[in-house]
């Protein structure tokens, strides 16, 4: 990318916006498609931000699976081509237009809506599309903090009403989200189990996430022996999260709480969530979703919102709560990151992040 | 039965209770079997009512699925032995004890609670376990209003707000809450969509809900294919409700709106419920269980319950709500008229109903 011309450091409080032309490198796609084929980075010269609009540089912004599954045309959100990809980001104000009132040149700030195209070095976006956001929130905790934070907060607040010493369990513990409700439980005086699949290194994976803040981790078939509940050692769940489906969802159900509810957020197994007949009656068990898109467009301007944003970043800022482990990577890297990102099979690997800073 | 004594017309208003020695015949079981194998007709004599009790005399009381399935010990609910069985009844007050206050001798009542034992021809209840009901109500409508009528009522108004106009569909639409909640619907203006099973009788069955108030009825292969909801004819149903499971299930799933809720309320095919990740997710589908014991425990006192049974009393009284097809069986004819009941699959046949009037 390049500035053609050096920017004043505050050009709003001069009453005035300079003129400049700013070349965006960005990753753009003209047809569904896997991302390594479709994506080109194409340059694009932006206009001058006018009214309320700002022109923004980007920071990072990381790969997450809905990007990719948007770009394979397999996700319920269809942009309108030529897109530009990617959802989140942090990114840096440059310059705004005569009508902003509420942003400054140097802030950082994140997309509050998706599908604003985010893998690129520079976008001019709406004023009412940005939050700032407070610089000592890290680059990977802000590029990442809008979608699966958020999730885990919501599913965590807007389902069951739970009191500090409740118990939560989840599978697919250590996706991005799974290791934000385990954070956010530590925060709130919860107890958080996590299932996670089996594997070479169970071990250090276990001691990772209870690093986090999870108090027991169990793979799938510990949690199908323990007795864990029914000692008492912890109360019965009054809440479950599903990103997986199939058998793993259901011996999740199996630990609920009369009145529990599980909420499903992913379907890494490709296979649906089995409702017995007999706890969804004789048990009062619910089962709901949970899309954090739906959310977020249902509450754009609530008070809950901006709400949920400060406390995640108080949170971030009093090191309470990390982003996953994460890559850096160039933007002309992408590719690279993209295969890498596919090949984690159901995503809960490392997350890559684009950087643009 | 014997009546040792004629009874006063109203022993309480002459301030005293008259001694009296009733001998109840009592359909009995000792331990979990066949209703045909382990129930036994025994006579027990019957003290007199004393404080709150009410001796009543049984007119009515229908064979339910859950009757069988609680004498199986298939059931969540197990009673103490030796139990009577059954559970709903419609009964005449013969005689109350001192200190009850809203029950007269002569007044019908139906149970509050469910394991009071209504297989006999008297008991003693407690004067809180009854609820008078309008003579006007036929012997069949009330022995039967307990159970059903409200599972379809309270489905009906606690899980979606529905307003007129609205639709509602279901599986195993010709089952007693199925019946309710065609004629419910009606009375409520909300369009009922049933679907059944086909069978060699269909054009009959249809019309026959239809008269009930069911708008369409279809076949579980119809439902597959049908374009009622597309094409605009009737709205997308927001609420459902599932007593079959499995494939049935599944189908209705596809045609809820989103936000739509599917309350599954038995599962006659033994299956259990397919939740596709997708409709959670992205359509906000949710998965309720209904289970009307639960609920009746919940709300024994609540205003809501005595408001239920009014309406549902008036909709009888008004011809707006009759019983589901039954046949009226004496009380020595018990072992018949259980396995016939059994014989239905999935008890969706005619209702049998105990007679001791």
């Amino acid at each position: 990318m390049m500035l053609r011309q050096t920017l004043p450091r505050n050009t709003r409080s001069q009453g005035l916006v300079r003129q400049m032309a700013v070349m965006a490198k960005s990753l753009k796609y003209t047809q569904y498609g896997e991302p390594q084929d479709v994506l080109h980075l194409v340059e694009t010269q932006l206009a001058d931000p006018k009214d309320k609009q700002v022109l923004v540089k980007i920071l990072a912004a990381p790969i997450n699976p809905a990007d990719i599954n948007t770009i394979q045309g397999k996700y319920p959100v269809k942009p309108k081509f030529p897109a530009v990809a990617g959802n989140e980001c942090v990114a840096e104000v440059i310059c705004v237009g005569d009508k902003v009132k509420g942003l400054q040149p140097g802030e950082h700030v994140v997309p509050l809506t998706t599908g604003l195209g985010t893998w690129t070095t520079h976008a001019v976006y709406n004023e009412d599309q940005l939050l700032a956001v407070s610089k000592n929130v890290g680059l990977a905790e802000a590029a990442t903090i809008t979608v699966n934070p958020c999730t885990a907060y919501r599913m965590l607040r807007d389902f069951v009403k739970l009191s500090p010493g409740d118990t939560v369990i989840q599978n697919g513990a250590n996706s991005a989200v799974g290791q934000a409700v385990h954070q956010l439980c530590r925060a709130w005086n919860l107890r958080s189990v996590g299932i996670v699949r089996d594997r070479p290194e169970i071990g250090e994976l276990k001691q990772q996430l209870e690093c986090l803040g999870a108090t027991v981790v169990l793979t799938e078939a510990e949690v199908r022996t323990t007795d864990l509940f029914k000692s008492g050692t912890l109360k019965k769940p009054k809440l479950a999260f599903n990103c997986v489906g199939g058998k793993s969802a259901t011996e999740v159900t199996r630990h609920l709480d009369n009145g529990g509810i599980m909420v499903t957020y992913g379907g890494m197994s490709r296979e649906p969530v089995t409702v017995a007949t007999g706890p969804l009656i004789f048990k009062d068990i619910a089962f709901r979703g949970f899309w954090m898109t739906r959310w977020s467009k249902e509450n754009y301007d609530a008070p809950e919102r901006l709400q949920m944003f400060k406390e995640l970043c108080e949170l971030v800022e009093q090191r309470k709560f990390v982003a996953p482990p994460h890559e850096m990577v160039p933007l002309d890297k992408f590719k690279e990151a993209a295969s890498a990102a596919l090949t984690f099979k159901g995503f809960t690997g490392k997350k890559y992040i684009l950087n643009m800073s």
